[in-house]
């Protein structure tokens, strides 16, 4: 780390004092010293009284919107965040170029139970859903789960519509596990009902919360196959779906919609930014987030939060004069939400240019209090990023575990287009709770933000991109 | 720890296997097990999918609401918690006499900058304040701090109001930190400004918030004192009135208000809900919070979330049939907001009794994410504790340091009237970021605590109660 301001000078000489007595005892281990403590302090104390991330998050949100890829809005929001860093001392902005889908929702959207009851439920097409061309309606089989589909013949279900009800377990501390153990329901459900001659596809939301927004997501189709509707109803009509087809005989269900993916790809861009290393130029740490988000809503914690720590990161690293050895980069990613465009370009982009990357960030787990890092790598790298709760302990960083990178960086580590084999990925680890509340819903809006504990992550984001970019030359993989 | 039901039996026999082996050892350190690990995941388990906290908050905020001492609604969630508890299989309950003082805010409440700009200022006036007896006008001095104060001559602030406003520093990572860095003028600053002849104060609200809501809080006179009114403004206020006297060559303001103290004591209680301990029924350990709150709001946060986390520790005792060795005692506490006599009374009773008290734990930090517990104890009490992190770290429990036990349970390490001079205190410590957000404000409303975090505490408290319950006897002070 080369520092600019005169503080810094400071900082650089405890540095060196310290530095040199480590290196004496020749031991590769973490050698941090007090500038880091300093530093590490001084990032932190910038992003709580002059963060910029609520301020950004609140024009992101209110001012531009949701963002989902092909949209106008996803334009502006690129356009946006170029003229914001801009400002921030960097050496080099450029948009990159991402071929991807544009999925529209259209203007119709209507789930109910029909019948003399003609109940009416909270519904969002799943993004990537084709539309119902006109009103479908089919009687509706309940399936537990994608396990418990493989339980039901052909006859079943043909010309059914199949409903999958598996509750996100609530019991699960981290949420994202409650999650991952059932989002193929959303996921692969139309996909494999098609297979049984299914003609629609309502899902569970995925939430914990009992309430009456639909939260949608990605999903996909098999090549070749016949492609069914598929929409996400609320959890609370879930329930009442689930007691009706209890409570009568027959079951019947109206879905239309009208959503479809634009013909032809939308050329849409990653947003790239980046700091020089005075060391090792060619050596790079790339940090980021997904600027687009879902078509509902204002993608505030997803990943509107991520988005706007990022961000935070390179004026933090400006405004504190830290000159990183490695190339520290900066991408916002478009199009994670519905077909990781975005990640795949800008791995492919690396592998093109023969980047070597020491690792990935990534922020996309929202702007809550932040507890730590997920590290999808060697247990070495686990073990000596663990060592520096030293240093981030105080700021509530504890979690440092094995685990997932981020959906945007994941690419980076696929051997297709990795440069270095020993690069690791790691995920900023907010605390979990309240996530998949807002999660693709019409409620992930700014209000449901907190300025202290989004600022705070963004200065996590810049501590832990501090310390890799001095440190990582010990790690020995 | 003997246990009730048959899971419990299974649970026991693991534990009586696995100690016997580390008793062989002779070492006095924790021997937790198995049956520890599986008992705190079903501890967590039946709060995160059964729990009551939540549930019973909503009724202690929208049935009843806001209850300050002296109040009938104080009177009312003392009758309803008593009902409440009564249906967990406890060994006893009752209400203890408290005697306190009843505050009355009164129906007229006005600050305002007068001339013609009659600027009116979000306020509220502070607890146990007096009254203007009508308008109160007089030039308006701003003071940064408690310390400031000493800088001014008794002929700059005589017959003035003085303006205190000193803001909580934001740079804090535990919010508590600022808090009590200068909460003293809140506390302090009428008795304060009072030497100087000053006729009121007003003072910044106690938030790290730029908002418009008044943040009460309690403050107090000296003894032979004249007693001058005293009133917190809004942050954004503060900063309206700050700029208002830089502007100005003269700043006047006018302060209405007519709050009161009730003439004579409020006679009140605290309710107490025990557990016999099987092994020694003689030894208590104590866990509690307050279940008065401020006259505005619905003491959401403060402390109805300790209050209904308390109680869901009884149940979740009862429901899982776990036998403690030591008597468990729930105290909810009244007056913790203005006077502290709940807190007093309980330990001056204690004393009288001559009750030997293992430690008493407390939740009143609101019903944020838990992340451990501070704890005012021996540093071997402290680094037993730490140690338990093996079993609580995966419920997200990393925080285990030296630190502040509760208002409530600060009498029983008092010297006056502490039987065991070994008891530690312990205060439950969730994610501190959001706490000040809504802190004896109006905005301390049920709309503002989130289910998970919330049930998750009570389970915290209840597993903390299990291994102290357990393992104290190792602790060796």
């Amino acid at each position: 780390m080369k520092l600019r301001t005169s503080l810094s000078f400071i900082l650089l000489s405890l540095s060196w004092a310290v530095n040199a007595q480590s290196h004496k005892s020749g031991i590769a281990v973490p050698s941090y010293d007090t500038s880091d403590s300093m530093l590490i302090r001084s990032l932190f104390d910038e992003a709580l009284i002059n963060g910029k991330s609520y301020e950004q998050l609140n024009f992101l949100c209110k001012k531009i919107g949701k963002r989902i890829t092909g949209s106008q809005q996803a334009e502006q929001a690129l356009a946006w965040a170029y003229g914001e860093v801009s400002k921030y001392g960097i050496d080099s902005i450029y948009m990159q170029s991402v071929k991807a889908q544009h999925w529209i929702r259209g203007n119709t959207e209507r789930v109910a139970i029909s019948g003399d009851a003609d109940i009416q439920l909270n519904a969002l097409a799943l993004g990537g859903s084709v539309g119902t061309k006109g009103q479908l309606e089919a009687s509706v089989v309940e399936v537990k789960s994608l396990e418990d589909l493989k339980k039901f013949s052909r006859s079943e279900l043909d010309g059914k519509i199949v409903f999958f009800n598996e509750p996100m377990d609530k019991r699960k501390i981290n949420t994202f596990d409650a999650y991952g153990a059932c989002v193929s329901q959303r996921y692969n459900g139309a996909a494999e009902a098609a297979q049984y001659g299914a003609v629609g596809v309502l899902v569970r939301s995925m939430t914990t919360l009992s309430d009456n927004f639909a939260h949608t997501g990605s999903m996909a189709y098999r090549t070749g196959q016949v492609k069914i509707p598929a929409a996400a109803i609320s959890t609370k009509d879930a329930d009442i779906l689930h007691q009706y087809i209890l409570d009568n005989d027959a079951a019947i269900v109206t879905m239309n919609l009208n959503c479809y993916t634009v013909a032809g790809p939308a050329m849409t861009h990653n947003l790239i930014a980046e700091i020089k290393g005075s060391e090792n130029p060619e050596k790079v740490i790339v940090f980021g987030a997904h600027i687009d988000s879902w078509d509902i809503g204002e993608g505030a914690h997803d990943d509107g939060a991520g988005t706007v720590q990022c961000m935070e990161v390179l004026r933090l690293f400006g405004v504190l004069g830290i000159q990183p050895k490695n190339t520290l980069r900066m991408v916002l990613y478009i199009n994670e939400e519905n077909g990781n465009m975005g990640g795949e370009t800008y791995a492919q982009r690396v592998k093109e240019a023969n980047e070597f990357h020491i690792c990935a960030i990534e922020s996309d787990r929202g702007g809550f209090s932040p507890r730590g890092f997920s590290i999808d790598g060697s247990p070495q790298q686990i073990a000596h990023i663990g060592s520096w709760i030293k240093l981030l302990g105080d700021y509530g960083l504890h979690y440092f575990q094995n685990g997932y990178g981020g959906v945007d960086i994941g690419p980076l580590k696929n051997k297709k287009y990795t440069v270095n084999n020993n690069i690791f990925l790691m995920g900023l680890y907010p605390d979990p709770q309240r996530y998949f509340d807002y999660h693709h819903s019409a409620d992930d809006v700014f209000e449901n933000v907190n300025q202290r504990e989004l600022e705070l992550g963004g200065a996590s984001m810049a501590a832990m991109v501090y310390l890799v970019d001095k440190y990582w030359y010990l790690f020995g993989n």
